[in-house]
């Protein structure tokens, strides 16, 4: 089975997506053959949408689904006109809240991914230029100002994570690759010490490293399924020794990384939504 | 006037929190005290949020408002019995999109925000690791794989914009920056010149540009409003002249900047929510 679906918005269309990509999860055995249409703030940009919309229905011969987060009355009403099932998010929730907050709401278009002030703005930089200075043991000098360490295997996720929770959330995490020298004398290498309480620990199964190293450099020592076993195992140990909370990211996303490792270690973020 | 509210998920949070925020942005003149409450996957986890939520009711006198993505019925339930007034996104738009559909959904807990299988995740950190080694110009080898190329003087917004690209849509992006030199014979750069159609300009207001600069360099000639006006002129020209698109980032967020580039050059994303 397929199925045409349509994300309306009128300005990123981030919000539209997630809420018609969280629903559309739920659904198995179909195929959604997917159309972002954002920045959608105009009649005519909205007529043109309708034509689109109208198409895939015809080809289909079954109504596509449309997944909205419009706020312009005007440019709803065209919408709703057109040959698709229309879920509309805001109507399904600003007008409950309006009654509940007893205040009415602005439309105002942009808000949910706009620009917050300048401030969050410097969070959020700041937190990446940490991420990008502190990545992969390249400085260990700003680990006293560090929100969290991720430490692990190389290829176990450090990276990604590290990213993720500085552009998300504005913390500064830094990350320290465990390398066979570092795992020689089975202790927290010198520099990690200082900060055992910031210290997060990333694992992986070692078939899976496998795969990933063999990716980048196929047929060597470092991609070995002997050397993979090794350094995973070793790490483990150490974390287990020295008490340090560790997460398998074998099957995790990096947003499942990260919000796993906030809500584990409490975590605070700098920034929200 | 002060408001609590709550987001709960039985998995990242992550869908809960931004379909909450872009509701909640539509009201002025609140003050919202937001509490995630993320992996609610039991009952006693329930149990203990719904203690959170009574207590927040008792000491304000009003209900808190709950913005919940919970799948699990039983969970649901206990939540509902709380003295939080429930915004329930699963059950404004399952119900419906079930009869749309004629299926069953399935209920699956993780699945909008959790891993999509190997080629995803390949395909997600392979951009980071371009973006990472493309950056500020660090490596100009590469550019005949990339996607996109962001130019711009320094602070303009590159980095964080090719690092979203990469982890929101697999974009391949690489930056370089126009300094001085670069923009001395008023030509676009020679590592530039084989990519002029995979290139996109930003630009920045001088004083956004020596404000930001300031920051990082006070009372230096690059952070200067002369040195600021003077790059940002000559950047401004050279698009022009080049025919090059661009977009004045000093007033819009690292996701609008990524979702505009998108959208004015028919970028095709690599990755789908």
């Amino acid at each position: 089975m397929k199925r045409s679906v349509f994300f309306l918005s009128d300005h990123t269309g981030i919000t539209a997506e997630i809420l018609g990509h969280s629903l559309l999860t739920q659904f198995e055995g179909i195929e959604f053959k997917q159309t972002n249409i954002p920045f959608l703030d105009s009649k005519s940009k909205a007529l043109k949408a309708v034509e689109q919309i109208n198409w895939a229905a015809e080809q289909d011969a079954v109504k596509p689904l449309l997944f909205s987060t419009l706020l312009d009355n005007e440019i709803r009403e065209i919408i709703k006109n057109s040959e698709g099932q229309l879920f509309d998010f805001f109507e399904a929730f600003i007008d409950p809240l309006e009654e509940v907050l007893n205040t009415r709401s602005t439309h105002a278009i942009g808000r949910s991914h706009g620009i917050k002030g300048y401030d969050t703005y410097k969070t959020r930089i700041d937190a990446i230029n940490y991420a990008l200075k502190n990545d992969d043991g390249a400085s260990t000098r700003n680990y006293h100002v560090a929100d969290i360490i991720l430490i692990g295997v190389s290829r176990s996720g450090k990276t990604p994570t590290c990213l993720y929770l500085a552009l998300q959330y504005g913390i500064l995490a830094a990350n320290y690759p465990l390398t066979e020298e570092d795992l020689g004398d089975a202790k927290l290498p010198a520099p990690l010490r200082p900060y055992r309480n910031r210290l997060f620990g990333l694992t992986i199964d070692a078939e899976r490293l496998h795969q990933i190293r063999s990716e980048r450099r196929k047929n060597s020592l470092y991609s070995s399924q002997e050397q993979c076993k090794h350094e995973v195992n070793t790490v483990e140990e150490l974390y287990q020794r020295e008490n340090i909370t560790f997460l398998n990211t074998s099957s995790v996303s990096i947003e499942e990384i990260a919000t796993t490792i906030i809500n584990l270690t409490g975590l605070k973020r700098r920034l929200y939504g």
